[in-house]
């Protein structure tokens, strides 16, 4: 390894370079004016791969944007790696946040400010990098590298899932590694060893055929917004517990372990509190925060709308009220099992005044992966040899659809190996990757082939 | 009266061809462009009454649209009545709503249709045309009349208040007639004797600096949203019964012969469902629909908005959660007792994980006729030989600023004399006024006046 980290030490002006050109082109999957951008994008990804020294590079097409694919297979008695990242990135309005324009990189203080620097752009590009030391230092990869990039992660991936059912033979390895997500905190470098799952709808409530005059006929007929406030109350108590029939019943406890895990993660509450500007934290008695964000599941309203809603009065009983609700999953809830637990208290504690509808359901399953498997060892490992500092076992409070389709489709353990950190901005104004953790990010990701490696 | 109602009789195509006239100004106070229509309106107003044969015809200025007054005084031992309208009208939006043009008046199936019609230019009309027939058929009026038409009804009528504070002694009188409301149904003419006052909230919710990823934050913030439901669930139990201290405390309760009137009138609780497009009635215990509609306070949801309300779906934890919320009062409530009320409760029952504000607050009062007052008397005589029915005595669930306006400044009784329809669409597309019930109402007028004359 000392010539592959010789190498990327004396390339890291170049890196920032290269970065920049990738960061330039402004790959908003969102946005059909960006469509030429997206090709150009998936062409400069292709063109970095095989300059890494990637073997086998092309463009697969799919009905959207094109996915990348390269592999690197000299190494037959070594495990096979697939590593999965995305070229596109998340609008980057209301461009008057910026400090500086989304699309030209700019590095202050030591960071790299851009659209696409943390998510994905910077995490996927350190893998070809810490590729290209390997290769350039010492001529191999010490495992077996499959890498696909592509271009419709944040608008919601539905080629990828196609590419990979179609091509599960091309695709075939024994882990995934992804780097999209942020370590733990500054300095705490962390391994994401599980993602929550998501129960989502939208449901509206009509009482009349139009908004009726609150005066004129304020008395006579139910008002479907105060008949939705109560049906969400029932949908949680005041504990915070949810209150839907049977919600509970996969929820896996929390092991006296992961307990001490969690517990033993610097985690300041009170300026978590502050940063967030809430007057207290809140949630299910008898957990604590990480706990709740983590390993246990939610309820929470995303979106209310009823009646008037302008400046000023109007006196107006809404002829319709909605609501977006959403639960967050844990191991092992079952997305459709939930759907089916909701749909049917909803229409127990509606009253017959309404006429209930749901017009919008989504669900998304939790994922967890086995911290025992050797090759989240070696990532702990190289974690360990990038950053210097003891790495963590960390969480994601979001949903990932993505690990189901490697894991159920292709059957992978998932090793979540990301670099980002949580204040990079990413899908918000300003985005940046601390360039030390780009850095380090490259050396880990070199260790991580040669922890891999070595484990057979 | 033979040539007074003869007269009438004589000149009805002549009516609504002046009224098509006053109907083709297109006097929206709501919008700045009308403006000049305003004033132009003002002085059709104002010729219309000298041509009626009202004296000291004169538009008074006000920060707003002019007010116009005229009187007649030359029955120096007859009561004063004081005859109120308003010849601005409401917004004509949506236009493609309407089947002829809003301000073009096209009469069909004896029915005029123009913004405007019965919401008031059609009703306080009638009233010029039973001064006219008077003085006209028998050369002078059975009382003393002053008569003022304001411009900015529809508008709030900020300086109607400022110009009856500031000429008292112009409008001192006996009793106010207004006819701007309609009757309790096709061929049952009635007299307004109550209507509900108003006590109207916004409240915003804030739990955090900014709206959060519901995965990422999901479990630790209590949801503004989610709260907000459970705020409004608590303010009214599931029987309608209002929670809030003290509400209740001065609701004068329904007596057993008012009881007995409501349930004379004719009331198809189950056609009325239909009309509304409701799947049940609904309102507190114990009382039957028109109790809750004219004698019973209410607690409705006139708004909600929080978070992500487009299309598809987002999974965020709102930073703020509004809501617009109103309650109707009976006699004897005060909207400013029932203000404190409100926000004490609020304020016990809101958790200290929001901050609540409210941004918004007002009150109108409630108001009940004396029934047995010798004018109301008289108001009843007089829609019995217009209508030729039984008039009833019934309510109004809204409420009328003007009223308190007219009560506590000049210190009057007020006779509701209204003879629009409930389906006459007034705010809506399609605005109309039945024929009948305007030739009726000028009839009854001019009895109206009439009979108050012989009181004396």
């Amino acid at each position: 390894m000392h010539e592959v980290i010789s190498f990327i030490e004396a390339h890291r002006a170049r890196y920032v370079e290269e970065l920049s050109e990738y960061l330039a082109i402004p790959s908003v999957s969102a946005l059909p004016e960006h469509a030429h951008d997206m090709r150009l994008c998936a062409e400069w990804t292709a063109e970095a791969m095989r300059r890494a020294g990637l073997q086998n590079v092309r463009l697969f097409e799919t009905g959207g944007n094109p996915i990348v694919y390269g592999d690197w297979l000299g190494a037959p008695h070594k495990p096979t790696v697939l590593c999965y990242g995305h070229y596109d990135v998340q609008p980057a309005d209301p461009l008057d946040l910026w400090t500086s324009p989304p699309f030209t990189a700019s590095v202050r203080d030591e960071r790299i400010y851009a659209r696409g620097a943390s998510d994905d752009k910077g995490q996927i590009f350190m893998h070809f990098k810490a590729v290209e030391a390997h290769l350039m230092g010492s001529g191999c990869l010490p495992v077996n590298l499959k890498v696909i990039v592509e271009g419709e992660e944040e608008v919601g991936g539905k080629h990828l899932e196609e590419f990979v059912r179609g091509n599960k033979q091309l695709l075939a390895a024994e882990a995934a590694v992804i780097s999209d997500t942020a370590m733990f905190d500054r300095g705490v470098p962390s391994i994401c060893c599980g993602t929550r799952g998501l129960s989502y709808f939208q449901i509206e409530l009509r009482g009349t055929a139009t908004d009726l005059h609150s005066g004129s006929f304020g008395g006579v007929v139910a008002n479907p917004g105060f008949v939705l406030a109560q049906i969400l109350a029932k949908m949680k108590g005041e504990d915070g517990y949810i209150a839907i029939p049977g919600f509970y019943r996969n929820v896996r406890p929390i092991s006296a372990e992961e307990r001490m895990d969690f517990e033993r993660l610097p985690f300041d509450s009170e300026r978590y509190r502050e940063e967030l500007g809430a007057p207290q934290l809140f949630g299910e008695a008898g957990f604590t925060a990480l706990e709740r964000l983590w390993a246990r599941p939610t309820f929470d309203v995303n979106g209310l709308s009823a009646g008037f809603t302008g400046v000023g009065l109007k006196t107006v009983i809404p002829a319709v009220a909605m609501a977006k609700v959403s639960m967050r999953l844990v191991p092992d809830q079952d997305p459709s099992e939930v759907e089916g637990l909701f749909e049917s208290y909803l229409n127990e504690i509606a009253p017959n005044t309404v006429d209930v509808r749901i017009t919008l359901r989504h669900g998304a399953k939790p994922w967890a992966a086995d911290v025992t498997h050797p090759f989240m060892r070696a990532a702990m490992r190289a974690m360990q040899l990038g950053f210097g500092a003891q790495p963590v076992f960390a969480r994601e409070g979001g949903s990932n659809p993505i690990l189901a389709t490697f894991e159920d489709v292709l059957g992978l353990p998932i090793i979540m190996f990301g670099v980002g950190l949580p204040d990079d901005n990413t899908h918000a104004a300003n985005e940046k990757l601390d360039l030390s953790n780009f850095h380090n990010g490259v050396v880990a990701a070199a260790h991580l082939y040669d922890e891999i490696g070595k484990t057979r």
